[in-house]
């Protein structure tokens, strides 16, 4: 099984919010692989990597990174795979990491998802394969099926909810 | 007893701020009822609940979220009922949810109250009630009357404090 | 004719966003009154005219103020017909007047719209009106309608655009 | 003993902020009082206290508040007396309140000082009581002397760090 | 020959930047439709397209909208085609829609790109194709190379610049 | 004639907003002197004027600075003649110089106004003044009444606004 | 031992932080010394110190400051050594701080790192020592060096993280 | 005569800003190169910059850039000589430049001016090659000498300024 998605972090302190990527890729059955890597204190390993990544058969990389958040923006300035970047809640409530993520100069972009939001980033690598690949499309209808369940369930919890006034 | 206004909100975890709304239209004895939808996850269910509020005869929707907080826009554009939004806090101090819902373009308002200001959600709901129903204005000026005595039960409290230069 | 919808800013300055204001409220014939006003320069007129709205038939107050934009909350304080509040973007641009406005505290609700939002702020009195009275939610349901040819003609605008590899 | 300052507060919430004013007055012996007054839910009596507060002898207002904070420039737009005003952090960190105190419109001033600034309010109030009062001056001087102390014994602290290359 | 990407605007008023989006997939020899839909002026049209567009053969969406920028969360709700969105500056410098739209709930991502980021939406729809068609790959690493040239040129013209103690 | 309030800033460049200050102390009859001075570039001359303001007379000091406005901050640290902080807006809104000022540590108050709030600089200046002096105090009433006449001109001009539902 | 680095900071509650700047400069073997210095408390003994810094042998100054930080910038205006600003979170998230110390005007640099930065100040000293003392730029290589084994240990736990479809 | 500063920008937009850098460095009479070169286009370029300046004699790097401001750090995470960072103006009144650049993780500094500052980058430079050359502390000495010169000039101007109670 060879990762078709690479999951690039800072540093194992990101793995609590980025696993929610890893989990959301498991579900829908795609091979992914996760590493860490920083853009500042380890520039020749960011280079090999994204130079090399779409030879070795990746399609689609997340790179999470907060603060002065550059691991997403120097990826892709050395690829033409997409890059998806997720702006990790460090300081300033993560303003600073959105900021530097998103705000890219015209030539080289990142699909920035919002701040933490490492969950979409996997669904957003799956959407991107399945611009290639049919059945990840079907997987993904389904998933997209499964979330009205939660609000089934949000309003039998409400229907408990008891006020004099509330008629439901 | 058929509700008058209706509450939504995207998941459960808004309850314990939207209850706020749900009590004072409670003491103002407006019916009223609660549900969960999402902009996002359920589009059918939005578009049908606000296509059909006004038929069942909801007067006021409040509808609630968070960070690119859509469903009070969204279900704003589908209906000619005013529509008052609350920008739940879940990131970035809430300012997200605030600017995603009071910032409508034009033709489409939202009657947006300040971040998990539910309870100001729900007196203004009646006084938009108040307009046509004149026994609701009278309930209105009631409660507007009783929030003086927090004042004075605040003064009282403060006259405990002891300085040996304070007068009073 | 007496006006049911009543119009405060603070000053002239004001008048270029606030006519869109008054402009929809003409267009959907609904009698209105524009005043000038300061929360700040003319306490006691405030006073005079928030207390005194409800008895001369006026349902809805839109008030419009720019920085530490005190007039709409104000006017809240004194009376319980729903206001609704415009912040007028004079610094900071406008985030000073919107946060002044919309933050109101438990009891006092202000109804705010977007930053120089003075049309949708017509509208919103419309629909409040509309509450106790089909006939204006009627016309409302026209204006919506006619929201369309705008994207109508735009997307014939756009069907002059000219590219190579543009479809349509 | 006859008040000469004044601190007003929305509620007794904000009290552990501002007993600091209430302490550095104690400190300077500078009589005050200190009461609850919302501009929102008390506007009469916020009205009857800013007119009455220059003829029963107050020479100063500190007056604190939250979120769309009104209170003080409610205070300021009914009297000549200067009024300080105390930003409370209640949400988005208080930068709300920050801005709805200062940015007042041309022709009423707020004496506004930082966020939970309230001791500083305390001193700022008798600054102002010491243009006119050479004594209250004196006490400053001392008291300004003072604050080197808290210097001195942080560095007996910092003397105390050890590090290999520390030279002091 | 049949689009593969739709651009989607609110309103003509945007096409100034939204035709940077045109301008480059032309170049990249990728056809492409233009469009005007309002996610609440027109919210049937929306829904009639972001249902129909995956069976048209739409492969990726770009929606770009400012304000509380709800059309391209709107129509990724709707889809499981990956939607990149644009955030238009109309006020608040486009901070408002940056964060109406990439601030996006668990479930539902939008691939978001600068404030104006008309270009890159352009080169990331480009590179969302490239994953499922290499020669698209092999267009966009000719394009990147050509970035250089710019640079190459802006030393020539730095060159130019005359300073005593330049030494280039 | 010796001056009262002290009026200085960092460079000419802020003399069409500091020349409000002024106008209005020059209205109300105060002596006052204008003169530059930098925190940063004449930090010598800055500790001169401030340690001999008092000794001179000087009742008051207004000081007025952009960017990372150290100015007011500086000269409060040097005296106790209360200081009252014009942020100047040079970048960033002016919110820089806004929170550069009125952010001061416990002990060192600055009186900060709004963002070039030059004018209410003059006017608060007045009113410290007229805590030690009754015929301030007259002058600023009989001011406060003048600022009247600008919305009954205002309201003047609102009559002539034409519109076929406007009632007065 | 003379210290050639001097960090100052205005209270020990700023310790915490900035004895991280302390470590560093163990670690690379750079004499320094730590003092409190209050630009608002004790202006005269700041002056006292900038102005000997110099000739005392200090090469450059590390100062770190909270709120409306002026510590860096009021020493930066008398001596010609470099300074370097930390910024300290005490509020706003540490955003007036930053401002305060970064946005200085022309003619006068402060040395800005991020938030709580104390680390990066510490090497960045260092680096400006070693501009000096070719020594020192090969320490900071080695420590350079040292960082990429964070990221190894990083892999290594990132190796034990597993998924189904993760495939390292 | 070879360089010792080396100025960096992306495009020759930046060059109004940044000649201000090439200005003083001329002034101050210290070798310097400009070159453009950017993190995202050229990012083989950068890193052959980086890693080669040093040897090439380069002191200090100067590098400025807009939005997601990746330059400085990019350079800074391949050499250990110190890098300025000048976050240009170009969107959201240059915060995300500021942002982008000054909130590096711990390891790597950039030591960030004010937005727009290249003034202050060029001194900075200086400051930083005088901690090993005495020669130019001197030469900064007499610059700092010389702004009082704009103070002075100020005053002149100032004292033209006419009003009727202006005393000076």
């Amino acid at each position: 099984m060879k990762p078709v998605v690479s999951i690039i972090m800072g540093s194992t302190s990101d793995l609590p919010v980025m696993e929610k990527a890893a989990k959301i890729l498991d579900e829908l059955e795609i091979p992914f692989e996760i590493n860490a890597l920083s853009a500042h204190r380890t520039p020749a390993e960011v280079e090999k990597f994204a130079k090399g990544a779409s030879d070795r058969g990746i399609k689609v990389v997340i790179a999470a990174a907060g603060m002065a958040a550059h691991l997403p923006g120097v990826i892709a300035s050395m690829t033409t795979i997409p890059v998806i970047g997720v702006p990790i809640k460090a300081s300033l409530e993560g303003l600073d990491a959105l900021l530097a993520i998103v705000q890219m100069p015209p030539g080289i972009p990142v699909a920035t998802v919002g701040i933490n939001g490492a969950m979409n980033a996997g669904i957003l690598a799956a959407q991107m394969l399945a611009v290639g690949e049919a059945q990840i499309a079907g997987k993904l209808s389904a998933y997209k099926e499964s979330l009205k369940d939660k609000i089934v369930k949000a309003n039998e919890e409400l229907s408990e909810v008891k006020f004099k006034f509330k008629t439901n």
